[in-house]
This record gives structure tokens, sequence and C-alpha cells, in this order.
């Protein structure tokens, strides 16, 4: 079935491959991507798009001496495959399973674990200049896209790259996405280098050429030596962005044509300094689907490959709070919308569309989004910055220096906290509720389910202050149990009152611990459930009634519990001398796999049946 | 004695006065704010570049209604002298007195609070967004160094605003500093830029004929002529770098000439989109001891004006750490050094003159300079990134993301850890113990004095892992109490063996911890002494040992107590059922004020005299 992909172990067999036996093995790999992907679900749209250029990759260098090292990192499958993986692909982002991330505890080709974006460029500098204070020899590669080189931290790298001068070769594989269309005047700088490219210009004469011409005959003959000319005498143009910071581009280059990328390749290698190729890709290149629609097909669940169904979803939180948000903006006109590069991703498209003249997408740009929220809200805006919780990590310091410090009116949508899932390790919201606790001035809450979340939500826009409200990845969902009245800033809930032993929950574990409950029935444990609203502040005056009414308490969080929830209970206790039991339910000092998230929770001790084992076992 | 600086309370009286006088109130500016700051200490260079440009600002703009946004803020003394603060320049950055940075508290001029680097465009940005969505007619004026235009979050900014094309003038103030002397490509780039510049050389040509002719003659009008419609006729120039972003650049322009940066300005509020006026400054103009040595008279303590002397300093703790990591490197060449534009700040200015070519200065780029290391770390080789603790939230993500994940033996020197002193809010370094505690992977110990953080500086080469080393501003001071031996990963030290009442001391806070129990002593409390130099890994059986001989404890910390060292504490308790009483001494919930250290410790209880207090108190 795959009669090139059948002969690739490693990147050896690349090696000894023509250009035409690799542009079949490319139609193999796709062929294996889609059929694969769409049984386990996963990154699509991007690794169809790169087939090519990691093969050159992979003819040109030698991995693992010579170091790739893979932004962002969800477009490596296709690495993954040729460094020995492909049979593994059926455990895809599953339990044990392979990452949908380089890792370099899978292969010595992952030179580094990412997931979140525009690490490479600063990872390929460290490298190279380990490299040449060793007196070593071999070239470093950064594969950045053209979303994540606008990320802070990668225009950071570049500034210095260019100036210490080392020899680090820069792909930027430009497919004008990121997840969604991208944004920024580099993009926009870039599309138009690809659009007066004189390079282009040439190669597109040659092809009309070549189009008209059998092949084989004299001036086709000749049309292809002049292409093939243009392709290997390529010198540096004119980029005015990176040239300017001391980077010599080159491009741009079609990401589709093999023969022009090994070329380019060749030559980059041999060069002194810093040097940047810009090679054109197609995101979902041959899948007709994903090339319609590639953020579509970016992250995908499993699929219908003739089709391209995907079993219809149901309604997620995240398009919950868009659609919340669109809703009170049309009777406030002050609201205002931010997201950074995650339009889908956050619901905001549904904003987007409503209201675009207030809505901004930044770009992966999380610390401008803080700080473009903070100086919305001084001039009497209400701003809603929505962003996935590990990615909030990437602006801690503008959340306290700009939000916190001065006190301004901005609510933090906190997108994808707790376990997300299959993405792990990178992309688990595990640490918000940690990091935000100490920061003073935010109000920090989390719902116990979607009527609640859009409840926390009337209550930021009232009480005008730095807000934080966490919610998990996943489908909305509605509990039986509870008030679904107006909420007060730092009033808990009590869910089901029980007695000697009160289970204090937070956000997504309110619905855990009122299934764990049942479970406990069972057994005639009956604890008193709270809906702990609030991480800050916390509401005493119920606290105080429970402390005085039990013996025995349990609080709940899926967050690390260093820091977290349980700490700020903890302390209730210690500062106000109760004499009680407690044990704090959470992640406990480690990263968190991937997997499905019910086995993640199961295996962290966070299931329903999980949390209920630990507290018959806390209550004997 | 000032007799222009007499006449100004207000912007309105800079408006009506004519170029020549701004140059004399330039003057009597310059001496004022020299003797001010020589008798109060405070940023002194930065603020005499700046003279002739704000008050260009002030002539041509009508602040507060246009909004001027200081990116930085410590170069906003002119501003704050011309809007009615120069009266209170005796109490600068003061207990109660003048903030050395700008403060939306103290004045409406003041548009936005800063202390942090790379914010203004952002601010600017979300300032002008607001503008148009509610209509308004004003312009909004980013005023950010080269040193900072470097930063991710500036870069950023620019991208997307570049894209969204608002009327925003950005100053771009260049004297090719940060606080040391800039790196970068962008400043290679800008620096290029001024060499090159048509403008620039033609102005020269006229300045020659001026200097050669008797002024008021025919050749000496003309040229004057000429000089002016150069300036005046300025079209954008070409400069790669913001062009491609879509920023229209012009410049450079001379930043001592009023008269210049009054057309300029004038000229840049009539244009459409962002524009950047490039302004060339030099720091420390006017007073000969700053000029020649810009870094020196950065940041001062008082000075003699005459002389330019400033008292002698004792040794810092940052240069005993430059020292000791530079001994460290004499006998280990994987050891690195990396500073994010601080080498003398952090003490790495005395690695660098040794080993240059072991030492990065990456310019503001904390992300980078994390990521960084983890690369130069995946390389063999051994990095230590020395960056202050307020700054280190810069690159929270990339210490979880790419140290933390991926296990990555970088140690972070954390400088300026706890209460800084008069650089205030934003500077104080009173968060590292909490947001560091939940991220698993990571060694987080502070020493009791000098000698003990060498001593954890050699333990952070032995142990290979992710390490993080606290430690204050200040001199460096040596305890007489104690162990000076080789310190084991995660063991304390009881410094002073007492009884009933334990009181376990973080890093700096054992000094305050042992002076406090010679008070106590007088009233016959004898309290057991900790040194707690772990964070984590926390040492078990040491606590186990205090808990069960002692009834009441007492942990002490300069960092906020929720998530810190006495969570930490009050868990291993509960988790335990230790039966004790406990109170955490801390700062509690609140940002801290700028002013002298020791009043500052006072006022937050952390002072010697109030920890005795509040253990007397306990113990009763």
């Amino acid at each position: 079935m795959y009669k090139y992909l059948n002969k690739v172990n490693s990147p050896e067999d690349i090696k000894t491959m023509s250009t035409e036996e690799i542009d079949l093995l490319a139609k193999d790999i796709r062929k294996f991507l889609v059929k694969s992907v769409s049984k386990t679900g996963g990154h699509l749209a991007s690794n169809l798009g790169i087939v090519e250029l990691t093969l050159a990759l992979h003819k040109v260098f030698d991995s693992p001496k010579d170091k790739i090292v893979w932004d962002v990192g969800h477009q490596s499958y296709v690495h993954k495959i040729v460094t020995g993986r492909k049979n593994d692909f059926s455990s895809l982002r599953q339990l044990n399973g392979l990452s949908g991330f380089p890792k370099e505890s899978e292969s010595p080709h992952d030179i580094f674990d990412t997931g979140h974006s525009s690490t490479s460029i600063s990872v390929a500098t460290g490298i190279a200049c380990g490299r040449d204070i060793k007196n070593e020899d071999y070239s470093v590669i950064a594969v950045i896209g053209d979303g994540s080189i606008t990320g802070g931290l990668a225009l950071e790298a570049l500034n210095h790259l260019g100036y210490i001068n080392k020899n680090v070769i820069i792909i930027l594989n430009d497919n004008e996405m990121s997840i969604d269309k991208n944004v920024g005047g580099m993009s926009r700088h870039l599309s138009s280098i690809i659009r007066n490219s004189t390079i282009n210009k040439m190669k597109d004469e040659m092809e009309k050429i070549l189009n008209v011409t059998p092949a084989g005959n004299i001036i086709s003959k000749t049309a292809n030596k002049v292409k093939d000319s243009i392709i290997s005498n390529f010198t540096p143009q004119n980029c005015e962005f990176f040239d300017s910071l001391g980077i010599k581009y080159y491009g741009p280059i079609d990401g589709h044509n093999t023969q022009e990328i090994i070329d380019m390749l060749k030559k980059a290698r041999t060069k002194d300094g810093p040097v940047l190729l810009h090679v054109i890709t197609k995101k979902g290149k041959g899948y007709k689907y994903a090339e319609e629609q590639p953020d579509k097909y970016h992250g995908v669940s499993k699929f219908d490959i003739k089709t391209g169904v995907k079993p219809s979803g149901k309604k997620s939180i995240s398009s919950a709070v868009g659609q919340k948000l669109t809703d009170m903006a049309s009777k406030d006109d002050k609201i205002v919308a931010i997201t950074a590069a995650m339009p889908s991703g956050t619901g905001l498209n549904i904003f987007e569309k409503k209201y675009p003249d207030r809505y901004y997408d930044v770009g992966i740009a999380e610390q401008h989004a803080t700080t473009l929220s903070a100086g919305l809200a001084k001039n009497g805006m209400k701003p809603y910055f929505a962003v996935y919780s590990s990615f909030l990590q990437r602006a801690y310091d503008q959340l306290i220096h700009d939000v916190c410090i001065t006190k301004k009116a901005v609510t933090f949508l906190i997108d994808r906290a707790g376990i997300v899932g299959n993405d792990g390790e990178t992309h688990h919201g595990i640490f918000d509720l940690s990091y935000l606790n100490p920061v003073p001035n935010i109000v920090v809450m989390a719902p116990k389910d979607t009527s609640e979340l859009e409840l926390m939500m009337d209550l930021s826009l009232e009480i005008n202050q730095p807000v934080a409200i966490r919610y998990p990845r996943g489908n909305s969902y509605y509990l039986e149990k509870g008030k679904y009245d107006k909420i007060n800033l730092g009033e808990y809930e009590i869910i089901d009152e029980g007695k000697d032993i009160a289970v204090l929950a937070i956000g997504n574990m309110v619905k855990h611990a009122i299934e764990a409950k049942e479970i406990l029935l069972k057994d005639s444990i009956n604890p008193t459930i709270v809906n702990s609203r609030f991480l800050k502040p916390i509401d005493e005056e119920l606290l105080h009634r429970i402390l005085k009414s039990h013996k025995k308490l349990v609080t709940i969080e899926d967050n690390v519990i260093a820091g977290g929830f349980g700490s700020v209970i903890n302390k209730f206790i210690l500062d106000n001398n109760y004499n009680v039991d407690i044990i704090n339910i959470g992640i406990d000092g480690q990263f968190v796999q991937h997997g499905n998230a019910d086995e993640l929770y199961k295996i962290l001790g966070l299931s329903p049946e999980s949390i209920a084992a630990k507290i018959k076992n806390f209550k004997l």
C-alpha cells in the first residue's frame, strides 16, 4: 500500500532517494497522515503542508547530528514518521502513546520538547552558542511558522541572533496562517514579498512556457534549465525586516517543490551567519477538505476521510462564552474582546462577526494582548481577553504590572483551565490558580457549570476591577443542583448539605464532587458539598459556618495543590485555629502527560470514583 | 535662581514660551535635576538626556487631553517638573513622597503607571483604539527608549499597531543605551541609520558653513534657511525595520535641538496612521560626569555635584555573585552567564571581563534569555541567568515550558528578591516564591547571607537540574551564627536552639529572625531559629523534629504570604496532623509602595522589632 513509505525506517533511507522518489514518498505520507489522523484525531493541516520541507530537511541534513528544532511542534508528524515512529501513530496523543509534539524522551531526533509557540529560534541560538564554545561542527535549524515568528519571544531571539551572528538556519514556514488567518504588520510584509518577488515572477514565466510546450523539446529543455538556474543562482533577496536585524533572507521558496527546497537548504548550509529561508507552503496540501478549510482541519477529532465529515460536536464552553460576551456587548457598547490568535478556539469568532470594530486579534502575542487590554480599560473600555490558561503564563508580568498594580478593569476569560487532554504537558492549565492567588487586586473565580460561568461574566462587568474566570475545555454542561441567581462577589454556595465531612470544590471539580457524593451515599457517607466559586475573595462567613459544623474537610481543584485553592483554605483553618482534619485533592507536584481527560482524572485521583475513594478512606 | 523654571507651574506656561526661552528653561531644569537628585538619589542620566524632548512635547501637545505614555518611566522627571510637581522633588522616591515613575494617582498628566520596560506602545495602542471607538479626537504618544523597544512586548505591539494602522505617535528616544550599552540587531540597524542619514549629512554641511561664517551675514542667513528647510520639508525616510511593519519612520532628529523637535512633532500630529520619530539624545547631557559615564549615573544615590563623587559603596551582593560565578567558571568551562541588559546590576560585568565568550547580554529580553539558557543547557553548557525577581515574571512561561518541563539544568540567579526600596511597587521582588512553588522539577532556595549564597551556587552546579536562588538587593553581609559547610539539597539548619516556639525564616529574613530573638530574649522568650534554606524541597526530617518539640510556629518570608513559604509549612503541618499554632509573617495581599527598605520593613511588619512584637504577642 505504501510502496515508498514502507522503505523508510530512518532518515538514512531518504538520503539515497532521488527527488522523484521523495515526491512519491510524500504522496504516501500524505495518505498515511490522513488515514492515521482520521482515526486518532490530531493535528492534520499543518502536517500536510510541511511534507516536502520535512523530507528535504532529512535529505540534506544529518539528524540528529544536525539539530532540527521544531517550533510549536504540532507540525512534527512527518518528522516522527521518518525517524522510526510511523508504527506508533495509532497511539498518537493517547495515554502512554506517541506525543503530538516533539519529545526528547521519544527519540534523539527530537531535539527539544515544545508545545507553545515561538521558542525555536532561542533554543537553536542556545545550541549554536554551545556548539561554538565547544568547537563542534554541525548545522542548527529552527523551523518556525509565520504565526509563531511574530511572538515576542521569537522577535527577541531574532534581534539577538542577528547581532551575535551565529550560524543558525531559520526556516520560515509561511502558510499565512496561525491556527486561524494570520494578522500583523509582519504578515502583511511577508505577503507583499511573495507577491512582488522577482524570482517568483521569473519562475512563473518559465512555468507558462513549460505549460504550453511538449516536454522534451528544445524550448521546454531551455525553460527548465533557466528555471533551475534561477533557483540555483539564488542570492539573498531584500527583505527589510530580517535584513535590518542582520539576518540574511532567501526566498520566497516553493515549499512543495522538493528539488528547490533541497537546493536552497544545501546553499544555506554553507553560509556564514544566520540565514532565513522563506518557504511558502499550503496548509492542508493534498487533502481537499483540509486545503479548503485549513482552520477547521488544524486540530481535529476523528473524521470520515471520504466526506471530510467530523462527528458534529455539542456546543463547547468556549462558544457559550463567545455567545454570552456578544450578548453582553449588545447591551454595553464599552465591551471589547481581545484574542491572541485564537478566535475560534476561544469562541470569540462569534463576537467578531457581530462587533468587528470592538474586536482585536493581535496574533500570537499574549503579552501585548494583556497590556493592550489595560490601555483600553484606561480609556473607559471594558476589555475581555479570552486566553488559554497555559498561554496566559506568557503574560504574567503584564497581568501583574499593567493590569493589577494599576487596577484596570480587565477580565481574563481563562479557557482550557485544568486538564485539557491530548495536547499534554505543555497545554494543561494547571497552574493558573497558583500563579493568580498571590497577585493583589484581582478577583479569581471558577464556575461549577456553564450557566454559572455566564453569571460570573455578568458579575465581572459589575465589579469594575481586574477579574479572572477560569473554565475547562469541553462541551457546555449544566448541573441540576444549586441555584442560578445573580452571584455576589465572594459568595460560596452549599450545594448539598450533609454532615461530618465537608467537600469544598472549585470550578469544574464541583461536578466531580457531586458525583462522588452519589457514590459515597451508598456507603452512608453524606458529605456537605460546597461550590467554592471564588479563589479570592473567599466566603469567610460560610467557611466559619462549615468549619464549626464539620470535623473533616476536603478541598478539590484541577490545579496543582501547591499555592492553589487548598492552600487558601489551609491558611484560613490555621489562621482561625480550627481543629479539623483536612486533605487537599489536586495535582501533586508533577507535569501531566497527554491522554484522554477522563483517563487522566483517574490517574491523578481527580475522577469522581477516586475522589469518593479518598473521602471514604479519610472518613474512616 | 531658576529664572525660567520659576515661571512654569503647568504645561500651559510652556506653550507661550519661545524656543529660545524653552532652551533657557532647559538649562534651569538641568541644574534643578542635578541639584535635586544629588540630594535624594534617583535616575539622573536618562532625565538629563530628555529635557528638550519633554519640553517640546508639552509645547506641541495638550496634556492630559493628548496622552503622553512614558515607557519604563524613570525618564519622566522633567515631565513631572513641568506638570506641577517640581516642589515635591525633595521627597523623590521616599516614603509617601514623589514616585520615581509615572503614577496615575499623582497627576492626571501621568497616563499610565509603569516601571518595567516595553509597555508603552501597547498601552498607547489600547488608548487609541478606545479613542476611535468613542470617536474622540486627540493624540496618543508613546515615548520609548532604544533599549525598551527591543523587548518582546514592544515588538509584538509594533507588529499589531502597524497592521491596524491607528494614529499613534511613537517617539523613539535613542541614546544607544539601555542602562548599560545597548546590544541587538535593531540597535546596530538604528546606529547605521544615524550614521548614513542624508539629512544628518546635509545638516552637518550647513553647520560647517555656519561655524565659519559671522552670524547675520548673507551666507549665514542662507545656510540657516537651508537648514530650516531641510528640517521642515522632512519626509519619511527609509528605515527598513519599521517600514516593513507598516509604521512610518521619520528621523533621525536631533534631540537637543528644540525647534527641530517641535517642527517634527507638529508634522507627526497631522499624519494618518502610526508614525515613529527617531530622536537622538545624549544620556547625561549637560552634566559632565553623567555624560562621561551614563551607566554610572543611570540610577544614583546621593552624590557631590562638583566632583561627581558618590559615597563609595560596600561590596554588593550582586557583585559577590558575579565574582563567585567567575571563580566557578575558572574551574568549569561549561559555565556560561546570561543577562537581559543588566550586566552591572547583576554583577555579571565581572564575568564578562574574564570570559567574554561565555557571556551573553541579550538586551531587554527575559523570555529569550530563559529559552536561550535552555538551549545552551541542551547542548551541555551550564547556564546561569542572573535576573531581577520582578523581571523574571516576564519569563514565567519560558521557565515552565522550556526549562522545567524539559528538566534543563539552568540556574536562575534571582537578584532583587524581596523589598528593593525606592523603586517601589513595580520593582519589589515579592512574588517569586509564590510563582515558583507550583512549578515541578525546580529547586528553589534562598540563603541567609552572602557566604551561604556562594555555597548554594556550588550546590546548583552539583545537582544538574533547574534551580532558582533568590537573594536581596543590597550590600554583602555575613551572619556570625550558623555553619558554612557544604549545603546538601533540602537541608535546613537550626541556627539557635530555643524552646516552645520555633521561627522558620527563609533567606534574608533569617537575619531579621536572629535580631528579633535578641529582642525577645530580654523578655525571656527564647525561640528556636531555623534557617529554612529551601522553599523546595523542604527538610521533612527537621520539620518533624521541630514540630514534635514546639507548640508554636512562626514562618517569615519577604514575599507575599499567599502561596509562599508559609503555605508550604502550613500544608506540612496539616498533612501530618500536628496540633500546633502557627502564624505566617510576610507581605499580606498588597503591592508595596516605594521608600527606604528599612522603613518598608517596619510598615510591613517585617523589621526585627515588628517580628519580635508579633512573636511576643503570639507567645502570650
